[in-house]
């Protein structure tokens, strides 16, 4: 059983002082590690039905689309305003200075649709409570989010409420 | 055999006038081409021994990711300034307007491995250009640039010579 915590490499004072980062270009870079997240991932979900695969970018893409392949669903990616070309929903957030807004293509997902969200890390959780809640502006289901890496200190998994966390890895 | 540019869809004047932009995210959305996509590009490569699959992100990282888990090679992402928390390898390039940066880590890479980096769209080839010029400060070698989209008249392939460039769908 391969131990993905000891692929994560942690720097200190990254992005700012006090800040301990948690490193996952290791796991990546370990085709044995990186594919027995994308295995855990599938086993955990594997019974979920799942439609859609929705994350933000973009370490979420990462895993999201190994994922959505394995479980032969759509990939729907949610970007950066600007980046997406077609009609989309967007949602601004609050951030610790400033907002910052996502967007997702109003025809991604359908109502009806069985959606999993899927992240690199839940921290505080607001890149996801976005995710979710441009997926609520189509009618469709969030029926999980699923993490590489879960801060629990942080609390993240009350923003998203009463959608169930799944993780990987627990600090 | 899945016919990959019938899930392309074609948005004009995006992101300005003039522009006529290749969205990819129906072919995303559709886990029968995504995966058509994916298969084309391992049986391209399926030769090659590649050890390290670098992308810059985001969108080359929905392509790299499920292609670097089916050729057993480590995925490294290339990033914007102050998002990889390690130390770096930093290029710059110019645009139409301004520039742009783009980094890898510095022990991503290792001086006799063999590379491929992939990418959704070849264009200009700016972005590209600058992921084989991190990958050459490593002293590895770069043995193919592989892409969703190639768009023909831009000649992008110009800058990225004599590494040979591999497409799934030409424009």
């Amino acid at each position: 059983m391969v131990e993905l915590k000891s692929y994560v490499r942690d720097i200190p004072d990254f992005p700012k002082p006090g800040i301990l980062f948690r490193d996952i270009t290791p796991l990546l870079a370990s085709p044995t590690a990186f594919q027995a997240a994308i295995d855990r991932f599938a086993s955990h979900y594997s019974q979920e039905k799942i439609d859609v695969i929705v994350a933000a970018e973009a370490r979420g893409f990462i895993f999201a689309a190994p994922l959505a392949l394995r479980l032969n669903a759509a990939f729907v990616p949610v970007r950066k305003p600007g980046k997406l070309p077609y009609s989309v929903h967007t949602f601004s957030y609050e951030l610790e200075y400033g907002k910052d807004t996502l967007q997702m293509h109003t025809d991604a997902v359908v109502k009806g649709q069985r959606v999993l969200v899927i992240d690199d890390l839940l921290a505080t959780g607001g890149t996801v409570e976005a995710c979710l809640r441009l997926v609520e502006k189509t009618g469709a289901e969030v029926v999980g989010c699923g993490f590489c890496i879960h801060l629990l200190d942080l609390g993240g998994e009350n923003r998203l409420k009463p959608v169930p966390v799944f993780s990987l890895i627990e600090y």
